[in-house]
C-alpha cells in the first residue's frame, strides 16, 4: 500500500466556505478526495462553526472508512489571525468574527490538530508546494481581487513576520502623494489595481467620452461593466481596453520591481480574479519589472500565473495541516 | 579560562579598508583586540590584497601569541557578491574589482575560512547580533549615505535572496512617476533621501531665495553645504533646515511603511551618515510609519539608530566568520 497522508483543507471565504479531504503522496502531489461547500453569509458565527464541524467529521469518516488517519485540519480565513494561537482577530467582509479562538473551538469538537492562517499565506503555500512555484525556495504570491493580498514563502516556509501581518503586497505605496487608500495610507498599489478601482477608472473614462467596444454590451449601464468584458474586448483589439490593462500591468510592475529589489525571490505567482486577464496583465508586468528592477534580480526571475487557482485555498490549508507551519 | 572565540572582521570601504581581531564571549558580546586600516584608493587590486594579507597575518599572530585560534575571516565589500563562492562581482566606487574570487585568493594565502558578503548585510548582522536589534529575530537595517542600502535579518540570519541581491531598500519606488534614479528606475527612495539629493534640494531652494541660517557659513559657496550644517541649523531652530529634515523623514517613512507592511519586522535600524541627524530624522520617520503602515505591524515596531555605527562593518564581518552564514 502506498504511503498516503490525509489532511483536511478549509477555504473560509467571504462568499463560500469550501472544504475537502486531501490525499498527499510523496512525489505524486495531492488528490482531492472529498469536497463540500456552503454559503458563508447564511450562517451566524455559531451556526457556521457547527456546519464546519459536521462536514469535517463527515470527511474524516470518509478517510476512516478507507483506514487512513487524517493528520489535521488547515483553515485559511480572509483576515488577520494569530497563527500560533489559531485565533481569528477579524475578517474582511464577514461580520461577527472578532477575536475568535477558532483552533480551540474546533479542536475540542474534532480531536485533531487545527491550524488557522490568513488565506493569502495558504494560497502562497499551495503554489509553493504544488503549484506554479513548486521546486523553488523563495517566492512571493500576489492575489489580485477586490483587494490585493500577498503571501511570502522563504526557504520553503510561510514567512509571517512578528505579528503574523507580513505579505501585505497591496499596501506598498507606489505613489507617496497618490489617492487615499482604505487602509489610511496614500497611493497603495491596491488603490490602483484592486478590481473596484480598475472598473471605476474604466467607467470614468467612458463617461468622459472615451470610445470602446465594451459599450455595446453596457447600453449605458456602466455599473454592469466587468473585468471579464475588458479582457474579452482587449483580446479583440479594443484599444481602450488594451491601454487599460497595460496601465494596470504597469502599476503592478512598479510594485513588483520594488518587491524584487527588496526580496530577490525566484518566482512571483499572480492569482485572483484580476489575474484572469492572463497575458494582457502579465506581459506589461514582466516588461516593467525588467525595466525597473535590478537586472541581477530580474534576469532569472519568473513571473507566472497561479496554477492552483480556485483550489489554492483548500490545498494550502491541507498542506499547512501536513507540516503544521 | 573563559570560552573566547576569535575571528577577523574586514570592512572593505570605498575610502578605507579597516580590519580587526575580534574576541567573542558568550553573553558578554565582543571586544575589538587589534585594529588596523589603510586607504583603499592608494593600492591597485593586487597591492590591496597583499596589504590585506599582511595585516590579517599580523592580527592572526596576535591571537596565536595568546594561544587562541582564529576561526575565520569575514569581509564586507561595497558591492555585489556571490556569497556562496566568496566572489566579488563588482564594487561601487572601487575600480578593477570585476568578478574577483576573493575567498579563493585569500584562503590560499591565509589557510583560514574566508567569507565575503555585501557590506549592508554585514552591518545588519552586526546590529542584529550585538547592536540596536540585539535579541530580535527579524529586522531590517537601512544605511543612509550617498546611496541607501539595506540588509534584512530573518530568523536571526541574513536573508540574501536568490542572487544575493536582496535588501535594496533604497530602490523601492515611492513615486512611480518620480525622477529617474541612477539604477534606471523612477522615484526610488534613494533619489529623494540619498545625501547628494538632500544637499541638491537644499541648494536649489537657497538659490531660489529661501532663507536659512546655514547661509551665514556658506558665503555664497553652496557647494560647501553639508548635512552636518543642516542638522546643526535645525537644532538651533532654523525653519528651513527643520522643514528639510521633516521632508527627508517623510520620504523615508513612506518607504519604511511599505517595508513594514511587506515584512512586519520587529525592529528597523537606521545608520549611515545621513542618520547622524538623529531625531531630526527619526521623529518624522516614526510619525509617518505610524500614519501609513498597518497598526498591527507598527504598534510594537521599534525604529532606532544604529548602535555599532562605524564599527558595524568590522563587527559584522567578524560575526559572519563565527557562524559562516
Amino acid at each position: 500500500m502506498k504511503n498516503y497522508r490525509y489532511t483536511i483543507g478549509v477555504d473560509f471565504g467571504g462568499t463560500y466556505v469550501k472544504l475537502a479531504l486531501v490525499r498527499f503522496e510523496e512525489e505524486a502531489g495531492y488528490k482531492i478526495e472529498g469536497y463540500s461547500f456552503f454559503p458563508t453569509k447564511e450562517y451566524s458565527r455559531e451556526a457556521l462553526i457547527e456546519q464546519l464541524v459536521i462536514r469535517i467529521i463527515k470527511l474524516k469518516a470518509k478517510s476512516t472508512f478507507k483506514n487512513h488517519h487524517v493528520r489535521g485540519i488547515g483553515i485559511g480565513v480572509p483576515g488577520r489571525v494569530d497563527f500560533n494561537r489559531g485565533m481569528v482577530f477579524d475578517l474582511t467582509n464577514v461580520p461577527g468574527w472578532k477575536n475568535v479562538c477558532l483552533r480551540e473551538i474546533l479542536e475540542k469538537k474534532i480531536k485533531l490538530p487545527v491550524y488557522v492562517d490568513n488565506d493569502a499565506n495558504l494560497m502562497a503555500l499551495a503554489e509553493s508546494k504544488f503549484g506554479a512555484a513548486r521546486g523553488y525556495k523563495n517566492c512571493v504570491c500576489v492575489t489580485m481581487g477586490t483587494g490585493i493580498g500577498g503571501g511570502i514563502i522563504l526557504g520553503g516556509r510561510i514567512y509571517r513576520g512578528k505579528n503574523f501581518a507580513a505579505g501585505e503586497v497591496g499596501h506598498i505605496s507606489i505613489n507617496e502623494n497618490g489617492p487615499i487608500c482604505a487602509c489610511g495610507s496614500k497611493g497603495c498599489a491596491e488603490r490602483f489595481v484592486g478590481s473596484r478601482y480598475i472598473l471605476e477608472e474604466a467607467i470614468k473614462r467612458l463617461k468622459r467620452g472615451a470610445k470602446s467596444s465594451v459599450e455595446e454590451k453596457l447600453h449605458g449601464r456602466y455599473s454592469n461593466l466587468t473585468l471579464e468584458m475588458l479582457s474579452r474586448a482587449a483580446r479583440k483589439k479594443d484599444a481602450f481596453s488594451i491601454i487599460l490593462w497595460q496601465e494596470v500591468g504597469k502599476h503592478v510592475g512598479v510594485l513588483l520591481a520594488s518587491v524584487v529589489n527588496l526580496l530577490n525571490p525566484e518566482v512571483i505567482v499572480i492569482g485572483g480574479g484580476v489575474a484572469n486577464a492572463g497575458n494582457l496583465l502579465l506581459d506589461p508586468i514582466r516588461k516593467v519589472v525588467k525595466e525597473r528592477a535590478f537586472s541581477v534580480s530580474s534576469r532569472e526571475l519568473k513571473i507566472v500565473s497561479s496554477k492552483c487557482k480556485e483550489k489554492a485555498g483548500i490545498i494550502g490549508g491541507a498542506a499547512l495541516a501536513l507540516t503544521g507551519r
